[in-house]
């Protein structure tokens, strides 16, 4: 559905002491963290709901870390939509060395109903607009 | 040297619990703070150094807020370049309202050199790529 | 209404490694965001509801910094009252280095009622007690 | 050596939802780090050193609680110098319920060395000023 | 009714920078916000309710402290149970150095009913199982 | 090399709000952020050295999630000890509702040197005591 060059970089992190482990780099539960947090977002625009939340992680490959002062980028793509769910890429890269820190290559969200389950959402493909965003909901 | 359209939108924040003051609506401290953390990459970018630090922000007019769940955008472009510095104009919009929350007209942060001082960084324009970074520094 | 000389410095920061930016010195987020937390505090006070927003900040120079293990103080004083709102002003100054960080001549915060709708305070002058705060509601 | 109305209180700390615990009262471990964490300001204006640590709490009564959107003041006063130490009584009250929320007798702080282990400060009163803080050191 | 041996050592933190203080050495105010927390967990199990407070705690000797990269364990166990409330005496010890950091005799959390006064529990004895916790409430 | 019952469950953790996403569930993002500190702290203690980094997780299914209030735990096993590095197993369960809210088959973490490369830790087995600590490191 997408190609690797799909892939939108948007958020950019900036790696300050409070993201350091004991040996001066990138801690991954803080990298983790913010990868989810910019999944979460990414699922909200694409199935026009705030009701979203983490189903699955496939494997994740540390192959490079960042250390303080150091600018990251998370990038994401829409690579299908199910009933309630869709599925994503990411990608994280440092933007200072220049290196691939790592890749994902599922993660799948789940949009959920007013009763706690899973709802359909009624997508088929990836949007680059905001147009599914419905403020009055 | 740049004009409003030429602003562009980088980093999303989800609004969380956390993020929230005591009657529900975005708390300014959390915003203010994200503005920063998103200028300070946008800067270290444009100056090709880690070492920059705030020296001005013009007037703030929160016009509109954000609550749980809503997701904001922050958007910032160069305006001008000095000789230790870099001008910006930043703008935060919350995705799902459509609404503008504020705009800074000038955000001036500064190039540090080893002695804590400004110090020049050799730059007279906007950089759309990454190709002032280097990574041996 | 207020001259300089009137104004209070109450909250005192210490500043530990997760203030720090990249190059050891006060992160610009973190001060903005205390900023504004001390001043909801004395606008909670001033006009005795919880409910208030930050809806205006003026120009903000960063004159000196502080650094791990330093202590900051944030002074304000209220300078006008208007029908919804209070205009303040702050001033941020560095304990251990005897330094003024940063002035703030006008921060204005707004009343808001239970419609999420700016609200009447009913009062004209700055207060030293808390007597306009009233704990049944 | 200072009685109960000697207290000064500075530090006022707005109750935000990070701050609740399950039940939406004030959480009491986010509390007991606010109250060490004047103390170290108070401890190092005192002493004259950045380099203190906490020694000794006494017993800590909660009388009563925070919730949303309340503001807390945390009050300290010193109650007696040793070679190495400093004494303090604190208190913590709840502006917006005018009740009190708990009471420490005594605190000590101990001043550190080069060496990391206890060091003379050289004072026996308590000071209402700054002079003993060295910006050079 | 339970000895020093009964003691059960749960949770583990790692210290990161954001929990050291100015010199390097693990902040007083994290370590008794992470004795708090994990207090609350053991009188939620023992007491079979998330609705418990922080009543007493007993004085606090702080014999050693922990540096960046240490891990320390929190140890409790129940040693009263009164109509409404629980007593626990703690124990956290710095698994890297051996050295034991403090002891705490005496902590009372209470139970809280809707109306938000102290409510029995029932309980009269510790339970090493978690058949108190009931899902349906 | 350890079967399912060897699981041994330490760390809990107790769900405020700071740790909730925007319609009231445990936010993936802090589940993961905890779920990476617990293994260091394990992977730390096997392996006798505090230089340890995340290298890879495999896949995560959330299976259910918490509330408000609920207390989860997180269970941890030695599943191989390699050259420099160590697998392990993980599961997270939340002890109010009584389920399973994940499962990890495979972290792994690699030992440090000095000069920030993979280096040979020495073991094969997984201990159940601390004597591969050794303080003066």
């Amino acid at each position: 559905m997408a190609d690797h060059n799909d892939i939108n970089f948007y958020t950019r992190k900036w790696v300050r002491p409070e993201d350091l482990n004991a040996h001066g780099t990138l801690f991954g539960g803080s990298l983790l963290r913010w990868i989810d947090d910019e999944a979460v977002v990414y699922a909200v625009i694409q199935l026009g709901t705030r009701q979203v939340v983490t189903k699955y992680i496939s494997e994740i490959n540390f192959v490079s870390s960042a250390t303080l002062g150091d600018i990251i980028e998370i990038g994401l793509v829409a690579t299908a939509f199910g009933r309630t769910s869709i599925t994503m890429r990411a990608e994280v890269r440092n933007i200072i060395s220049g290196e691939r820190i790592l890749t994902i290559d599922t993660m799948v969200f789940v949009s959920i109903g007013a009763d706690g389950r899973p709802a359909p959402h009624g997508y088929h493909q990836m949007t680059r607009t905001r147009e599914r965003l419905d403020p009055s909901t």
